[in-house]
């Protein structure tokens, strides 16, 4: 294997395959990155088990002189190319022990790992994709990937759902005590059913950040492929069967108020500087109940009280009401604020129902998009 | 207690206070901030026992109705300062157990504490200053800190030892593998010899970040007050004697060969990715060994071999030599890292002595700064 490439064009697409690089992993020959020369491409992989990916390259600057297959220790290699400053790096083979990368005046040796050892990913194949504007997939991600579990006490609930049925497609995530949810209308294609890991999604996100042109899906019975540019992104499925959301979010709402969106947020960031704090069992963040009530005279309060550091309030003047009766009620501030932060309009609604029930945010401008949050009960 | 205060100019005052607040203390009113209204002027304060700092504010938009004092919770008041969005903030205390925040339409309670808990912080008397202009002072800072020891186990080398005699002000650091030591020509002030924390140093730089007026230096027995703007940032003193460092840089330099200072710093960088990794004893920061040659016909290598990954080589064209013979020394590549990004100048020498003996770094522009590494034995 021999070839002269580029320095920008690799460190690029070695920047893809980092995202299926695991640091660690049972499988030492994961550590390593597979690079395939033939006579006129390089393909690349990485694998960490449940993300692959695979880059395809046939720049002008590839110059290819003996066509060849190798695995190199994957950290080291990126981290040389990337603190390389030369236009141009040449690859060579030694005896199929040795990678020699030569760049300017320096020249680096990487004890490569046996190609035969990397075990073979089964990638989808490349018919009949569903075709998406990234940026629309990217926000189906955003609007829910954060609502998943973190937990694994059920697997199921740390992915995304995706699910198609009659040109709709909808995502949702919930970890029992909030949900998102969004839609999509789409052209002709096949009903699809499938859990996506919420850290494959989270590592697609980070992929497809600033690309803005339309991405490819590829679906199996076990694994999801998203294909763009140069670029095979893999991820497996989770398996089990995703609880049925759709009888969850209430659909009568007695009080709905409107608020600015970023008035709402920062109230709720500040009132939520003095809740008490305590850690939520199994997961390392903290979270915090405030109050948000409405009187008669249809003024907003949001508070909270801490024995300890003092109390927070903060009056809301909401820009319309529409309200059955007073509320008193009680929830995390960061659910809020997560599902504050999920919306693109200027303008939103909390809509309750009575009682202790489940509310649900909406925004003007994000027509698809659905927060619903767990109220608790307040002492 | 009781006053309005523009919420910027109080903002930009608890940055400062921040620097002396300590997150958790044995004693438990350092973690308030002291706050005191005179009739016409805002007092704050904060103390780590290390660090203390006081700010003074007579702001026009500062409106004092009644003066007083208190002790607040430091962390959840500087948090709420900053969250709240409007111009103006009012303060007051209520029954001397309570202060209240408001800002546009929300108010926070905090419980407060004592004020005759906190303790007297004697803030040395400002007589006499030593004037630096803040942006020479901060080099002296940023030029020697980085090789103080990290360890505890010398604990007078864990600060920088500044020097005043014959009107040169010397600051040396050194963790005794590696020494800097720069200095500044200074008008007439007595002779001083102290040393002061790393610690301190570190929080000191931020705070005179991009400040390029003077500050006012104060000395006492055991303590440095550093004055500037409205703030008065003082420290404690090491105990001890600074070792006699002045017989420990070489004057003979048989070897001198000089690079350019970005071209040497990115091939070290580079080799320093494949050098074999141990963590230095008492701290979590990972060295690693390089190799530098210099053959008889004056070209330069930088390399390393790591048993496990491989090698890194590196051919660098010196501007300019001098060398009465070949060479081989290995050194920490982090030294070396660390010493070049101290210089301001294009083109730096690296200055040998023959043997395994302590190498000098020096640059054309920073006249006064020598870095001095101790190399190690290769085997």
């Amino acid at each position: 294997m021999e070839f002269k490439i580029d320095r920008e064009i690799l460190l690029e697409n070695l920047n893809y395959i980092s995202r299926g690089l695991p640091s660690k992993s049972p499988m030492p020959i994961l550590t390593g990155i597979k690079i395939e020369v033939t006579d006129t491409d390089l393909y690349m992989t990485s694998s960490n088990t449940d993300i692959s990916v695979e880059t395809f390259v046939n720049d002008s600057s590839l110059l290819i002189t003996k066509p060849g297959k190798t695995v190199v220790p994957g950290r080291f290699f990126i981290d040389i190319i990337r603190k390389i400053n030369s236009k141009q790096v040449s690859l060579s083979l030694v005896e199929d022990k040795i990678l020699t990368i030569r760049a300017d005046r320096g020249e680096y040796k990487l004890h490569i790992m046996d190609p035969l050892d990397y075990p073979n990913i089964d990638f989808v194949s490349l018919n009949n994709p569903l075709i998406l504007p990234s940026e629309k997939f990217r926000n189906l991600i955003r609007q829910t990937v954060f609502a998943t579990a973190s937990s694994e006490k059920k697997p199921i609930l740390t992915g995304v759902h995706f699910h198609l049925q009659d040109q709709v497609l909808t995502a949702v995530a919930t970890d029992s005590f909030r949900l998102s949810q969004t839609k999509l209308e789409i052209d002709e294609y096949a009903p699809f059913d499938i859990t996506v890991p919420n850290k494959s999604l989270d590592e697609l996100s980070k992929v497809l950040d600033g690309y803005n042109e339309n991405v490819f899906l590829y679906f199996s019975v076990n694994k999801l492929l998203v294909k763009f540019k140069n670029v095979l992104f893999q991820t497996r499925l989770l398996d089990g069967n995703y609880p049925d959301t759709s009888k969850l979010i209430p659909s009568e709402f007695p009080i709905v108020v409107k608020f600015y969106k970023d008035e709402l947020l920062e109230a709720v960031e500040r009132v939520s500087l003095l809740s008490p704090r305590d850690k939520e069992r199994d997961r390392e963040i903290t979270y915090s109940i405030i109050k948000l009530s409405i009187d008669k005279n249809r003024s907003v309060h949001i508070s909270t009280t801490n024995a300890t550091i003092g109390d927070a309030f903060e009056e809301l003047i909401p820009t319309d009401t529409s309200i059955a009766s007073p509320l008193v009620i009680g929830f995390s501030s960061r659910y809020l604020i997560e599902a504050l932060r999920s919306f693109d309009s200027t303008e939103v609604s909390l809509n309750f129902s009575e009682g202790v029930r489940p509310f649900v945010v909406k925004g003007e401008k994000d027509y698809y998009l659905t927060q619903l949050i767990l109220p608790v009960r307040m002492d």
